[in-house]
């Protein structure tokens, strides 16, 4: 029985292309491992995987009595349900250490870098195996996409060196324009429901005792998500209601622009001013340079909301 | 303010090499970094300490508003008591992953391996960064202790191989003639109140619902221990009372017959036949073949207490 390799709930392109090159990798060191998803591919995955002709994961929601590899997250809340009953070889990650524990020793390439994929190049050379021409330009399509085209404040000096040596394997002559590709895949918002939408990035957090959802949709151009703002914020209010969260918030952050309008659906807008110094302006506030929900809007919602 | 590197409570050789040897490379590689131990140094890490020149490092037991990197450990329990308030920049261990979550990214080398300073050395080698004679040899002590000289079930090839390489760059010749020395240091009784035996490696757990410390005194031949025995089950008593524990149980482990002879003190002895399949006798049981805390008892233990 394969080892399954798998990213997080709602899975991006990085939990995608993680999940492909690391189970490539470690089948390559002999351990047998197939990468695998738990919930389907993203417009912008898929373009991804079409782009350098790799097939999608299989979809797995229950992984009891299989021993496993997660890769982009270590939360418990991210992972599946019945991850309690898998036996957990390791992780590969760039987030803050989450809850998951174990009751074995375990292998984790946990580091503060943009994108899991970047760590896995590092993994690629340090156990000297050649990466395929194909998982190279994924992982690369990956780093651009965590790191917003190296825009994002997660975005460190390793990541441009990875994507410069990704570029390099997979013959990708222009990093940048493969990346505005991508994102303008990833900006379409026409063939999705606003449900689709608000859950195509979307985390569910525990801050405070308050149960708070955050989704991030980024565009080229805010332009673009105008025609469909109305619906999103009704569907928020569903989403809101059905999960009996205290608020639900869609950042819509401008790639172009480097910043985000947050749309605000809360019991409380307090925690928004106290986060970022702004007061809510009807349903929303801009936040000149916020890009990253991870450095920049959780780290200041967990302090508002502790 | 130089970022704290420290290993576990009760901080056996692994934690305190460990320790030394990261804030060595981190400094190195521009990370200004101080070792430091939570508690006073075992007779062979001393031992260690002075075999190869390296100083003791300073004892520190509060860590708020610090900067921190943990080696040799993953669990809240085994961390100073304020580590919630310090900010955690790595983790450098091979343990099981324990308790500890981060607000932010941070840097985590976990490997399923018998010693944390085989990651080290691994480290070493990744970032391109020379290992000090001195501080290669102390690391060589430390995987020889954590592994007892290859022989303990935790041991690895890469363990092994980390070995060969760092006695190359000491100048050893005969590890096994070191790793005999340093056992023979650990070894002696003679100079230790019993109490200072149970806590020389001491941890304690939570096991379904109970709260169980296991010690473990590793020794050349049992022999060494006969005349102390009594003493050490009188002391076990007054530890079992004083920490409202359920069960303390002392491994004395036989490095050379390869075997444990476990003292038990416990309000219901009904676990460890179910973990070990063999019944307590007087007070205590011989357990052939099981050299390692970690991964022989704990594991049997956790199943037996669930
Ligand atoms: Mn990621
Ligand atoms: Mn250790």
């Amino acid at each position: 029985m394969s080892v399954l390799v798998f990213g997080h709930k709602n899975p991006d392109t990085d939990s995608i292309c993680a999940a492909i090159a690391v189970a490539d990798l470690k089948s390559k060191l002999g351990l047998d491992c197939k990468p695998v998803t738990q919930g389907e591919l993203t417009p912008e995955s898929k373009f991804v995987l079409d782009k350098f002709g790799l097939s999608a994961p299989e979809t797995v929601t229950s992984v009891a009595g299989q021993k496993v590899i997660l890769v982009d997250h270590s939360d418990l809340a991210q992972s599946p349900d019945d991850l309690k009953e898998a036996e957990i070889l390791g992780i590969i990650d760039h987030h803050k250490l989450g809850d998951v524990t174990t009751p074995n020793p375990l292998e984790c390439w946990i580091w503060p870098v943009g994108c899991t994929c970047t760590v896995i190049k590092a993994m690629y050379d340090f156990y000297g195996v050649e990466l395929p021409k194909n998982i190279a330009g994924a992982m690369l399509c990956a780093i651009l996409s965590d790191t917003v085209i190296f825009k994002s404040a997660t975005c460190t000096e390793d990541d441009k060196k990875a994507c410069e040596a990704l570029a390099g394997i997979a013959g990708v002559s222009d990093i940048t324009s493969l990346g505005m590709e991508m994102f303008k895949v990833k900006s379409a918002v026409d063939k999705d429901t606003p449900r689709d939408l608000i859950f195509r990035d979307y985390k569910d957090f525990s801050m405070g005792g308050s149960k708070v959802g955050i989704g991030q949709l980024e565009v080229v151009d805010l332009s673009i998500v105008e025609p469909v703002k109305d619906a999103l914020y009704e569907e928020m209010k569903k989403v809101k209601e059905e999960g009996g969260r205290n608020a639900v918030y869609l950042m819509l952050t401008d790639i172009m622009k480097e910043g985000t309008e947050l749309l605000v659906l809360a019991d409380d807008p307090e925690p928004v001013k106290k986060a970022f110094g702004k007061p809510v302006e009807g349903t929303s506030v801009w936040l000149d340079g916020v890009m990253s929900r991870k450095k920049q809007v959780v780290p200041n919602f967990e302090k508002a909301y502790g």
